[in-house]
């Protein structure tokens, strides 16, 4: 039960950062390949980059088609039903939301469970969860929003710490990655919709005596 | 034999992406340096990447000085001579393409000799055919024409695929390496000089009711 | 003695990258995190693409909580104070140098310790003092500096080989870190200073018999 619960909050993941990819892509006017491509490497390139840094070769999703045919599946229906999906407003950032919340979690909980110790866990979460959007970024060629998105890396570092600290006391992978996950995208989703941000550097000028 | 030519296919690979990868670095008016830099990083990037994925450590091209050797060889001659190469026109698209179809179905072809399952050879040899160019293009700071080219990544799918099925049956690298190979190329090029295109999605204003 | 030298050489390099780091992100009107994240990444960037190069998993910067630590710490004084800092004109460029020296310089010192051979050393050595620069540059979408400023590249594959050279001679890390170092931090910090640049191509124009 608890591998199947498991399984669902990973290809959950996938699903919605490929969804938040291809979106992404049909902005752009990609052709079909494109938005499959920017899709794709936006819902499994994060954990891809997981593995490197984990030393797991080949990583998993080059492995274990299930993820890619999730991260497939979910670019073609933006492909063919966009319209649809983007009358929805603010749609792209609540499904880029989910992603962000379920990898970070998840990939946490993970590196706790083989033994990684707490610090490397919660930096695999972060760059799982931030990595696949930077890629998504990259590869568009914007600058990617990690940096300027409100309590965008916050989020996924909260997720990551919750979940490895829950994985170090219960040892129950569901539990740590539905809870750190859950407070992830509901810290996100609040801050976007508030539009909290942290502090940005005081202006140079300021520093002067007059203007 | 069936080594040396092997070995060919593989400079060849390289000599073509480096030349590619130079070429665009003229254009973008770098200087010897750079020139090396981009034509270097592109022609030995993309094994990089696939070693790293497969984890061979430290990469090939790291270690195995030819392969240096030959991708800053092919941008010197770029850097002294390109005035004449950049007058046959589309030649950089052709050392491209060549590039592209070399290292689709060699990575492909090379990852099943190494027992990979086919799912991981496909995508380990689109990625090796990508990789050169994606780093290129984002080296110079332009949208990673993989997404925009006519067929581009598709050739290069098309290549690993042809490749990796080749070498299930046949078991034979140089055979799958030139086939595979070949198909790609052509692809590529037919492609190109029809100006084919997969479609785009629909623009979401199609699905208004007027304007 | 000499093990608390290097290990101060190599957070000297950290700190150093950190703060070039952080000063962009500032110049970028990055928020408090965003500032963290490009001065970390820049900090530990170009060893953590070492670690993945050389197969160390997980890369030792996601470890051992030092190296994180400086590179934070660095852009916190960055963020808080840098009014002080940009006012001291070219201190960017002075930092970025101490950083791609120290690093250059020390990658390949340690390639060599661990018993790769030169070229390997070389190249990752080089990597390692690139790859932070070119991750901040990335980050901030603007053309990787690498491939445009004056010797750049060139600066840290003198202190790379430099320093790889010394250690096959007399297999000791500190001097090999500190005589590479200072030397592409020297041969940078002259070339800005004076303007020194390589050759650019010729004008392709410039092969016309006339204007």
């Amino acid at each position: 039960m608890g591998e199947i619960i498991y399984a669902v909050l990973q290809f959950a993941g996938i699903l919605a950062f490929a969804i938040s990819g291809a979106l992404v892509g049909v902005r752009h006017n990609l052709d079909l390949l494109g938005v499959i491509v920017v899709g794709a490497s936006t819902g499994i390139g994060g954990g891809i980059l997981r593995d490197i840094l984990l030393g797991i070769n080949p990583p998993t999703s080059l492995v274990y088609w299930p993820n890619a045919a999730v991260a497939v599946a979910g670019s073609l229906v933006v492909f063919f039903f966009h319209p649809k999906i983007t009358r929805l407003r603010h749609f792209e950032v609540v499904f880029d939301a989910f992603g962000l919340g379920l990898f970070s979690a998840n990939g946490a909980a993970w590196a706790i469970s083989i033994s990684e110790p707490l610090l490397t866990a919660v930096f695999v979460g972060t760059i799982t969860a931030i990595g696949g959007g930077v890629v998504r970024d990259v590869l568009v060629n914007t600058v990617p929003g990690v940096l300027t998105r409100e309590l965008y890396a916050v989020s996924a570092f909260a997720g990551a710490i919750t979940a490895a600290l829950l994985m170090k006391f219960t040892a129950d992978i569901v539990l740590a990655s539905a809870v750190g996950g859950a407070l992830a995208i509901v810290l996100r989703l609040v801050s976007y919709s508030r539009g909290w941000q942290l502090p940005v550097p005081r202006p140079a000028e300021a520093s002067g005596v007059s203007s």
